[in-house]
């Protein structure tokens, strides 16, 4: 599994302090935390407390104080191209790097796909087009094949597509559970190689009460779907030790009595 | 889903000493403690223990010890035809019973499926043959597909017919989750109204270190591939927790914020 660590977003109280007081340390110290639990790639998100103007040059400063801790994959989270570019440019002449994220609306498609060939970046693409989210299983895979279709016409190659199906909230939508697990294991299928699949994890839960139980019973469905990516908190550590399971159980990971030390340690 | 308790076995300590004492009082106390934690079916099994001639005589004794306290299904667990009838003579006169288990070697479905349609009882199927256990997909449901023929041939209504592709330990064959998922869902797809499938849950995680954390990863699994049984042990509250977010994520049940206590309350 890739692991993507959301914690690095200004919606977190700490990060958005220390974004207000321009101090680096807890980003790099919440940078270092998630590698060490287990994150393969660090969301970083400005969050919505930076006025609009400002969020390009505090993306750059984001990156770069995560940069000075590690040459890991970064993952930079925001709609707007212009916030997007500010960070690929700092991110990327230090290690690889995602974009996070484009839709599959033909105008977003156009901006982003070049800008991922351009800077060599992967590049998650949401399932909602023109008409907002899209909420079956035929119309995500419609939007799925036409992001993959933009990254093979970008010289995108599809190790680098991510595609997204996503999860809504459980308590609001309780058919997309199902929905999503069927979108995922077809996804699997649209292309050879496929294109990764992740989703936003934490969305599932959304306002309700055992947010922490219905994130890890949704990831473990979503792994043996065929889910080989995940955006969510890798220091929830009965999280992190369901989905290492699930991979084990799924075989995609030897067994040894200590696989979760093992795990760890691979990295 | 329908749970089936585990707990009333010979295997176990408390029961097996319980059994040699002639006590009754433990072996009601874990019908009745099951039964609050949410087991829908208690299964009844004589253990190792006790000497092969004595088992039919141990066996309806510790099925009148439980009917003393509960109504509920009660799963006769044996693979010895006279220790399954000793059982079945007084758990059916006072409630509902499901044989556990026949195999789908020729000479036990004669044996068995007549008694399920003696007595008016459920019946669970294991996907072993005159070969042994089978292995592949394809084997499995050639078994399933033999059981359901039988009980279709008795007269034994598919409400009450219990396939299970029976799930071996991941730390052995890490091959037999992937099968096992794969079985569930075309078992399902075998008849119309289509067979309960069930499985042993803690034969997976036999041997392993992680017990809890692989019983209820795959329990999650299974569930979203479309399992609606499983004999574990419902005193397991994380597992049962676990459980029940399955099915609601599965849109089984409906959301509300106390839906892990609405579980229980509907029983």
């Amino acid at each position: 599994m890739i692991v993507i660590g959301e914690r690095i977003n200004g919606m977190f109280r700490s990060i958005g302090d220390a974004i207000a007081a321009k101090d680096k340390k807890p980003i790099q110290e919440m940078a270092e935390r998630q590698l060490a639990a287990g994150a393969d790639v660090l969301d970083i998100n400005v969050g919505t407390r930076v006025a609009k103007a400002d969020r390009p040059e505090v993306m750059r400063w984001m990156v770069e104080a995560t940069r000075e801790v590690t040459g890991k994959p970064l993952s930079i989270d925001s709609p707007s191209i212009d916030v997007v570019r500010a960070g690929l440019e700092v991110a990327s002449v230090k290690g690889p790097v995602i974009i996070n994220s484009t839709t599959g609306a033909q105008d977003r498609l156009d901006a982003f796909m070049p800008l991922a060939k351009e800077f060599g970046t992967g590049i998650i693409g949401l399932t909602i087009d023109e008409n907002g989210i899209a909420n079956t299983v035929d119309a995500k895979l419609e939007i799925g094949m036409r992001i993959v279709s933009a990254a093979m016409e970008n010289d995108v190659p599809m190790e680098e597509v991510y595609l997204d199906p996503i999860i809504l909230p459980v308590k609001t939508d309780q058919n997309s559970p199902r929905v999503t697990l069927e979108t995922i294991s077809q996804f699997k299928m649209l292309s050879d190689p496929p294109p990764h699949v992740v989703v936003g994890l934490s969305n599932v839960s959304q306002q309700a009460t055992e947010r922490s139980l219905i994130n890890r019973a949704f990831l473990v469905m979503a792994i043996a779907a065929g889910m080989d990516a995940s955006i969510h908190d890798p220091l929830d550590e009965v999280l992190m030790n369901e989905m290492i399971t699930a991979e084990l159980l799924m075989n995609m990971s030897i067994y040894s009595d200590s696989y979760l030390k093992a795990y760890l340690q691979h990295g």
